[in-house]
């Protein structure tokens, strides 16, 4: 539906963060997690363009509050991350921790401050442990050599089962120019304007104002479009950095690319939104849902959220019952106006919901089709041309398991 | 914190909606589930005056539509409830089943039409097995003599694990009145407007305008208040009836017990709601959230019911992990701008959380209380003398499990 156009780009076989030109990355172990990867660093060799999107949590933590200043120059060199503890309602102190987080990241790799940006995600409202924090930025020289950018994706993860890493390439003005990315889930996970951590790379040459336009736009149809558990967490952030190394003309909606360029972060965006969606918290199931024939996109939008966010929705898919009044349900209280004798629904192929009238589906082909990992719902509100995707997952016991023992 | 004070009425030992004078009510099997009762009345010896609240979402069952038609004359003086088939999203044959209904309701207990209400429960998008329940309801006369108000709260239950009944008494111009109540969860339900099934009958004089307001104030308060799984069905409906038996002077706001009712009603809702809350599916804990120091009373139920809502608070405290990050993250997205140097937070008497701060509480005592069945939390803004409480339960691997296989 809502995809971007596969034929504009290729992807990259194993691609990552440093797939574009001029970008080095690493992680490894500092000591906040017990064994995994806690601390990753992506470094650009010139300063980037750079854009970010941030939670709407009210307690927004404060590396989000030191990274949005560094962003306020629009130039980006280095990114520092620690996975494990998310410095978050952390006051003063964490305020300080993050400036010194920052500090310590920009002079070990010889970058301005202004032009560092720092994360965090883990625990909320503990302090971080910045004796191993410092300690292991101060040996990131070490590791330079013999680390990478999938190193990086697996140091950002807490309760993700997989990393998260995706490359394309596409020509602009006649240069190949390359995009990568890397994100981590897997649980406080709901669409609301960057809902996870996630960073983006490419040599592109993007003006600033430009690549912030094209990061916001793209998050609102791709990250902004997945929900595991309703959950906006405090410290969710998005960072696209930029550093025109593929020497193309400056990219801009001037640029006769410009789609082209769009179309190309649009799949890397939603690639890892779906990476996030299928490896959230518990899951087993990628659920994917098709609104169209919405008289607005916001409306249609509103629907695919809401059944997609559906904890009975969600538990019918585990369950594999095709329970599809739950997803009547859904759209009944997503505060859109729907008709009724104008709705159709379908389970991928099996139409079970025509013009709001029951079909006689098969239930067994029915349940048969819910045992696939990927499931598609497809809702037509026969009222507009319009239409949204929204990805989530199945809620699952391994969800409560997870959760009710997180911190323990 | 926003109980009704408990002085101005008395409990009824085994109160239902029969203890007011001149209700009689009655449950039996009729066929829509395999063993238990599935069909229940209740009816007033008079016209009662009479208020509803119905769901906000956007299907609203047919039985819905043909209740609130029969409410807008002011009077009802019976109502017919089955639960196994929610007669939603039915369509035109759904609307024709539920005129079917009351009619042959009203037939068979010589009822006008139009002071009947009809109200289904269950699976959503099946029709009624309309042969079953005539069938029943021709039999309701046989039943009468035999039949009580505990079986029609036993009646309308579907996932429940236990009926939900209650009644009080208190004194209306020297009279004692009764206020009586029976109510049914436990999935689909989140606070929008009347968000189940509640029945409640009085015997006290009240005039229909002032019941209404007193119906729609006192459900914003309880019945709006609690979540389970933030659902909102396509069925929810409370209804009362005030059938002036108990023969004090008519009831209105300018009436100088005018409170007194209200609190007792309020009171008769709250516990209701509780129930409903306490018993919600797989639930293992009553979870209460008092949230004071509000600017707006709006805003204090927005962080009360974000908190109550939030899957990864419920997972914790199923788990009995006093992660009270999680509790800052759902405060930080109700929409609600708070001051995180002004907010304290405790779990039951346990302070957690000290103007922003963490305080260094005892995890092991932490833990111990979370044990309990029933578990408050407190929170306050500092930021105003406003204040709401709201009213959810944990989740629970059993949630998993009964919506897996609701159908099957």
């Amino acid at each position: 539906m809502t995809t971007a156009s596969e034929t504009l780009f290729t992807k990259v076989k194993e691609g990552t963060v440093t797939s574009p030109k001029g970008f080095e990355a690493g992680g490894f172990h500092a000591g906040l997690k017990r064994k995994r990867k806690d601390l990753g660093w992506i470094k650009s060799n010139v300063p980037a363009a750079a854009a970010g999107v941030f939670t709407l949590n009210t307690f927004q933590a404060p590396p989000l509050k030191v990274t949005k200043e560094s962003l306020s120059g629009g130039l980006l060199q280095g990114i520092i991350v620690n996975s494990g503890n998310a410095n978050a309602f952390t006051g003063e102190k964490g305020l300080k921790d993050a400036y010194k987080m920052r500090k310590s990241f920009a002079d070990v790799m010889n970058l301005k401050e202004s032009q560092t940006a720092v994360t965090s995600t883990g625990v909320i409202g503990e302090y971080l442990p910045m004796h191993d924090i410092c300690k292991g930025i101060k040996q990131i020289p070490d590791y330079k050599e013999t680390t990478s950018g999938s190193d990086f994706a697996e140091a950002i993860v807490t309760t993700d089962t997989t990393t998260k890493e995706i490359a394309v390439t596409c020509e602009i003005d006649g240069k190949m120019i390359t995009i990568g990315g890397a994100a981590k889930g897997s649980g406080m996970i709901k669409p609301n304007m960057a809902t996870m951590l996630a960073f983006v790379t490419t040599d592109a040459f993007v003006e600033t104002a430009a690549l912030q336009t094209a990061l916001s736009t793209v998050t609102d149809r791709t990250y902004n479009m997945i929900t595991v558990d309703g959950e906006t967490s405090t410290n969710d952030m998005v960072l696209l950095l930029a550093n025109g190394q593929a020497e193309n003309n400056p990219l801009s909606p001037n640029h006769n690319d410009w789609e082209t360029f769009l179309h190309s972060l649009e799949y890397v965006c939603q690639q890892l939104a779906k990476m996030i969606a299928k490896d959230g918290e518990g899951a087993t199931k990628l659920v994917e849902v098709h609104v169209k024939g919405a008289e607005t996109t916001n409306g249609a939008k509103a629907i695919a959220k809401s059944i997609v966010g559906s904890s009975l929705v969600k538990t019918a898919i585990y369950g594999t019952d095709a329970n599809w009044g739950r997803i009547v349900c859904a759209i009944g209280y997503s505060g859109e106006s729907v008709q009724e004798e104008s709705l159709s629904i379908s389970l991928g192929e099996i139409k079970v919901v025509d013009y709001g009238i029951t079909t006689k589906f098969s239930e067994e082909e029915a349940k048969a089709y819910l045992e696939n990992e990927n499931i598609h719902i497809y809702v037509d509100l026969h009222n507009g041309d319009k239409e949204a995707t929204a990805w989530g997952c199945d809620l699952t016991y391994d969800y409560v398991r997870i959760n009710a023992s997180y911190r323990t």
